[in-house]
This record gives C-alpha cells, sequence and structure tokens, in this order.
C-alpha cells in the first residue's frame, strides 16, 4: 500500500487520564518494527477490561493511553521477518500473543506464550521498549499490545489471528477477547458431555459465552447465578433453565445449588472475579466426576480456601486464561465455527455506534445496559 | 464346600482396645447372608490405615475389632443373590466397593460408589447392620467391610475384585489398598507422558507406587520429597532421580522444586496427607499446564489455601480415591499388569511374617522400617 513505510495520521481515541472521557485525536501511528504489523482496525468493540484500565483502580496507571482489543481489522503493512501476513489480510488482534517457540506454545495443553503473554503494565512494543503513537511528537501508551481504539495500531505479529477473509468483522472483532474466553472455558476446559448439568456464575458477557459454550455442548441443565435478577430474561436466550440469585437465599448459594442438582453440579464455570463466587463455584460441582474453572480475575489479596477433603473426593479445579485457546491457531477455527452458524454472536451484540461516540459505549457498559458495543471506526 | 451355610471357627487377631498389641483369638465366622460371600483370606498384608484406626487418635474408637483390608483370598461360600462369584473364585477384598447401580458406579469418572463407599466407624454389614463375627456369642466389629486379619471372613460382593485364580495372592494382595491407590494417582489420574517431570510428596509405601506410576509413564525426571533422607536410597529402586528435603532449604520447598525445574514440575502427587504439602505440590507445578494430585488424607480443620490466580495461570489441582480405580472393574486389569511383569510389586513386599506374629508387622510398620509386610495366614 501507498503508506507502507510511512507514519499514517489517523484518528484515535486517547485516555489522557484515569476515569475521564477518552478524547479523539489526531495520532501519528509509526510504521510496524521487526516482527510487528500495522493494521487498519474496522471494527472494535468494548470490553470490561478497556474499562478496569480506564478507571485504573489499584491498578497501574499509564497514561495517555490507548486502551482497545476487542476488534478486528486489515493488515495495512508488515515489518521485517513477518512472513505469515501480508498486506489485506483480515486479522483479529489478541491481548495475548502466541510465539510457537517457546515452551508453552510447543506445549499442546498451554497457551501462556512466555514472549506474548498479556502484560497489563507495558505501554511500549516489545521489540525496542519504543511506542508507536504519538501526537505532535510525544508518545502515548499502548494497551495489551493491541490499542484497537485507533484507525491504525502496531501489534506484534504473533498478537494477530490471520482469518477467514469472508467472515464477517463487524461480527467476529467480538472473538477476541470476551467470547473466546467464556466459550473456551467451557468447551475446552469444563468440557460438560451431552446432558450433563452446568451452573454458570456471573452473567455478564463472559459467562453468557461460557453458557453458549453449555448449550452448544447438550447440557441438560444450565444454571446462572447472579445477583441481578434482571439479567435472567437475557440469560434465557443464551439456553439458561434455571436462575439463582444468592441474595434470595439464607443459606450458601452451593448448597442451594446442590440440593437442586441432586448431588452438585457436573459441571460449574465461574466468570465474576468474586472469590466467594469462586469458593461456591467449585463447592457445587459433584463428588466423583465434578469439575469446576475459574475465568474471573482475582485481586491481588484474595484467597482461594477449601477442605482438602473435595479433591480426595474426586472434585477437579481448574482455570482458565483466554479459555486455553491458542490465538495464532486456534482463534481462526472458532472463527469458522460462527461461519458455519453454531454461533450466534448477534446475541452478544446489543449495540453499535460509531467510533467517534465511543463514550456512549464506555456508558452503556457502565450502566450494564450492554453486554457488547461495537464501534463503527469509519463513522 | 462342606462348610458353606455353617459357622465357621477359625483364628482371627483381634484388637480388643485402641492402641494394644493385637490378640489372636477362635471367633465365630456366620455364613454370608443375601450379597455376601465368606472368603478365606490366604495373605493380608498391613496398611497405615489398619494402624490408624488400631491407634483410634481422633478417630471414633470402634472396638473390640477385626482390622485388615489388604488381602488375597479364594471364595468358600456365597449368600443369595450372588452370581458373579463362586467357591473357588480368587479375590481381593476392597475397602470401598462398586455396586454397579449407583450415579458413582454408571459414571466413567467416579469409582466412589453411593452404596459402598468407605465407612470407616461402621463395624457391621450393611445388610442387616449385624457383625457375622463373634467369639463366644459376643459380636466383635467389622472395619471398613473387609476384616481381614482373619482367617475366613465375611464381604459384601461389590467390595471382591474376582481376579486371575494364575496371580500368586502373596504378592497381589497389596494391590487391594495402598499400591493401587499411588500407582492410580499417578497414571489415571496426574496422568504423566512420557518425558515430563514428576514430584512424589511422601516416600512411603503410597508414594512409592505413585513413583512406580511415574517410572512406567516414562517420566524424564522423578523428585522424591520426604522429611526422611534415609528414605532416598530405597525411593531410588523406585525411580527417583532427585531427592528434596524440605528441612534442608530455608524457603518453601515449592520454591526449590520450581528452580529445580525451570518453572516448575510438569505432574505432581501428594501422598502425606500434611495439609503444607498438599500446598506445596499445587505451588510446584508449572503454570500452563502442571497438574497436582492429593491422595493423602487430611485432618478435618485442614484448609487448602492457595491464590486463585494459580488456577487462572492454567494449574489444575485434583485429588483421588483409591486411585480412581472402581474396585470390581478395574482392580482385574491391574492383576494383570503385573501378570505381565509391568508392575514390579516385589520391591515393596519388604517383610513377610506368620500371621500369628502380627505384632511385629505393627512394630515394624510403626519404626518405619517396612514398607509392605505380608502375613501368612496358615502359619
Amino acid at each position: 500500500m501507498a503508506t507502507a513505510g510511512k507514519v499514517i495520521k489517523c484518528k484515535a481515541a486517547v485516555a489522557w487520564e484515569a476515569g475521564k472521557p477518552l478524547s479523539i485525536e489526531e495520532v501519528e501511528v509509526a510504521p510496524p518494527q521487526a516482527m510487528e504489523v500495522r493494521v487498519k482496525i474496522l471494527y472494535t468493540a468494548l470490553c470490561h477490561t478497556d474499562v478496569y484500565f480506564w478507571e485504573a483502580k489499584g491498578q497501574t496507571p499509564v497514561f495517555p493511553r490507548i486502551l482497545g482489543h476487542e476488534a478486528g481489522g486489515i493488515v495495512e503493512s508488515v515489518g521485517e521477518g513477518v512472513t505469515e501476513l501480508a498486506p489485506g489480510d483480515h486479522v483479529l488482534p489478541v491481548f495475548t500473543g502466541e510465539c510457537k517457540e517457546c515452551d508453552h506454545c510447543k506445549s499442546e495443553e498451554s497457551n501462556m506464550c512466555d514472549l506474548l503473554r498479556i502484560n497489563v503494565d507495558r505501554g511500549v512494543m516489545i521489540g525496542d521498549g519504543k511506542s508507536r503513537f504519538t501526537i505532535k511528537g510525544k508518545p502515548i501508551f499502548h494497551f495489551v499490545g493491541t490499542s484497537t481504539f485507533s484507525e491504525y495500531t502496531v501489534i506484534h505479529v504473533g498478537c494477530l489471528a490471520k482469518i477467514n477473509p469472508e467472515a464477517p468483522l463487524d461480527k467476529v472483532c467480538i472473538l477476541s477477547c470476551g467470547f473466546s474466553t467464556g466459550f473456551g472455558a467451557t468447551v475446552n476446559v469444563a468440557k460438560p458431555k451431552k446432558g450433563q448439568t452446568v451452573a454458570i456464575f456471573g452473567l455478564g458477557a463472559v459467562g453468557l459465552a461460557a453458557m453458549e459454550g453449555a448449550r452448544l455442548s447438550g447440557a441438560s441443565r444450565i444454571i446462572g447465578v447472579d445477583l441481578s435478577p434482571a439479567k435472567f430474561e437475557q440469560a434465557k436466550k443464551f439456553g439458561c433453565t434455571d436462575f439463582v440469585n444468592p441474595k434470595d437465599h439464607s443459606k450458601p448459594v452451593h448448597e442451594v445449588l446442590i440440593e437442586m442438582t441432586n448431588g452438585g453440579l457436573d459441571r460449574a464455570v465461574e466468570c465474576t472475579g468474586n472469590i466467594n463466587a469462586m469458593i461456591s463455584c467449585f463447592e457445587c460441582v459433584h463428588d466423583g466426576w465434578g469439575v469446576a474453572v475459574l475465568v474471573g480475575v482475582p485481586t491481588k489479596d484474595d484467597v482461594f480456601k477449601t477442605h482438602p477433603m473435595n479433591f480426595l473426593n474426586e472434585k477437579t479445579l481448574k482455570g482458565t486464561f483466554f479459555g486455553n485457546y491458542k490465538p495464532r491457531t486456534d482463534l481462526p477455527n472458532v472463527v469458522e465455527l460462527y461461519m458455519k452458524k453454531e454461533l450466534e454472536l448477534e446475541k452478544f451484540i446489543t449495540h453499535s455506534v460509531p467510533f467517534s461516540e465511543i463514550n456512549t459505549a464506555f456508558d452503556l457498559m457502565l450502566k450494564g445496559e450492554s453486554l457488547r458495543c461495537v464501534m463503527r471506526m469509519d463513522e
């Protein structure tokens, strides 16, 4: 393309400081360096994690920063050494990467790449420790290696999944993070068998994606657990058969669930980040075969506590990061599931706004009104 | 047999009270009732669990009682409804059963039979709530449904594995409990792949059986962890390549292990029952793919604590009961492994004494000198 090798000037939503509305600015995006790719973003969605690091409560504040990590785009140009991608390829950026060379990438069981594992505090490229974004020459920090709230962004080749160019980017963009995290937690980790019972703790986008995994696995009963009864109606669309609000019961919610299921759930997936939900998620599974999977991100002082007899009674406790998907290897296959109409991504996209209205997307999420709000970069 | 349907008088070792030497007595053994089998015990081994309930420290004292649960014998007669076993069959009694009808028995994943799961407090048969043992008409209590410290005993059919009659009962008798628990923990639950690293916490008979599982799985490195350096020499015979004594280090043992293995073990199996060992066993496994398996029985006030981030980092925590073996279905196959010379059971049988010297077996175990002491019932 004519822009290859040159600085591109384009629009980006810049977070100048914690919790203040983003500001659409003209930024300069430098050409990709070795092993980097410059991507034209067409659609980007807002995820809780963006909001979390924008609020920066208890997090290292890294500002000014371009947030954004759920997106779909097209390769504009590639840096030295990039052979797997070429201009025109359709890609999904992912906040965690796959170098294909470290012990984790070589292991069939792990997706926690040593080189490109998520790093929320780093605001620069790993190649040279510098940012590719500037405003009038002053650097603006990156976010989790993706920074998709920009018309153009620079991403390490290991953090880009090359997908079917026929896949509609305004839909599959949500596979970049939340959907895959929840869906993979169920289908790759909890692995319910047809006819089994599954509980999902937390009915946000990630929890509903975990529920979609339970529905597709043929679960006979899917119990949603959430503190907000309003979420039940929506969850029904995702296969939720029963709803339990812990506030409605005087006994611990895992006891309620065990009574409802004649001894416990076959599988349970926790998508809240709340330590009590994590413990209940484990306690509620059936002895002998129950599997509990933790997805939500805990705080640094949380302690998971349980009686060790639960393990001897053959309950399994696992967790997952990005649904155990290897981003480059596996995400193209998840896109194909959508293309085969097995995944109903449309249910998750409750809102769509022009990129210029990005602060509306933040408001919708803060009010709990949206699951996913997709932003159209060309508007 | 001529004895069928009649009371048999024979010798048994009776524990009259906690911690006092057993006394060889003449007992009356009633005929088997519905779904019960009377077995002539030929060999019985001593396991820590016998010692534990004989000492009855913190346990419900159930005396007078006939202990014993690792054994091999021959069916003498069967009660009403027993179709799977007939007089002359060779059997291994197991402290936990398999009814083949409950949810657990029907599940491929569980061996925790609802009907016949181990019950350490019950001293009677489940059919009629009575004992089959008497001395001069006064009932003597059973132990975990097996009571193999007797020339004849009565056992529920669901707690007997029918095995190859060519298998030497003086060797395969140790498959009844400890060996299978440890070996199964590794091969059925931790499932190390060829070339992986495995840590075993606790180098008693169960731990060494877990190690035997690691050796047979082709582990590249097997690290034994024990507070007693004397155990290392013996462990070498079971494939132990490295030995770590937590007392030799000022830092927590899991940190030592992580440093030794460039980030953590692929698999770890805990066979101590000590809560700190359980926690270290989990902490020491590698992120991304590590699996920790708990085997030792904790005390009732123990609390397993860890940071939930360990799960999100894709470590798995499991436990097992009797090595996840279904006693009737799976134990005959373990016997066949021995017959094919894949298992080296002889390494575990460090002592053998006549039944009349059963208190010597207790002494050897209390002094930590024996792994397994097999008692010959006919002497």
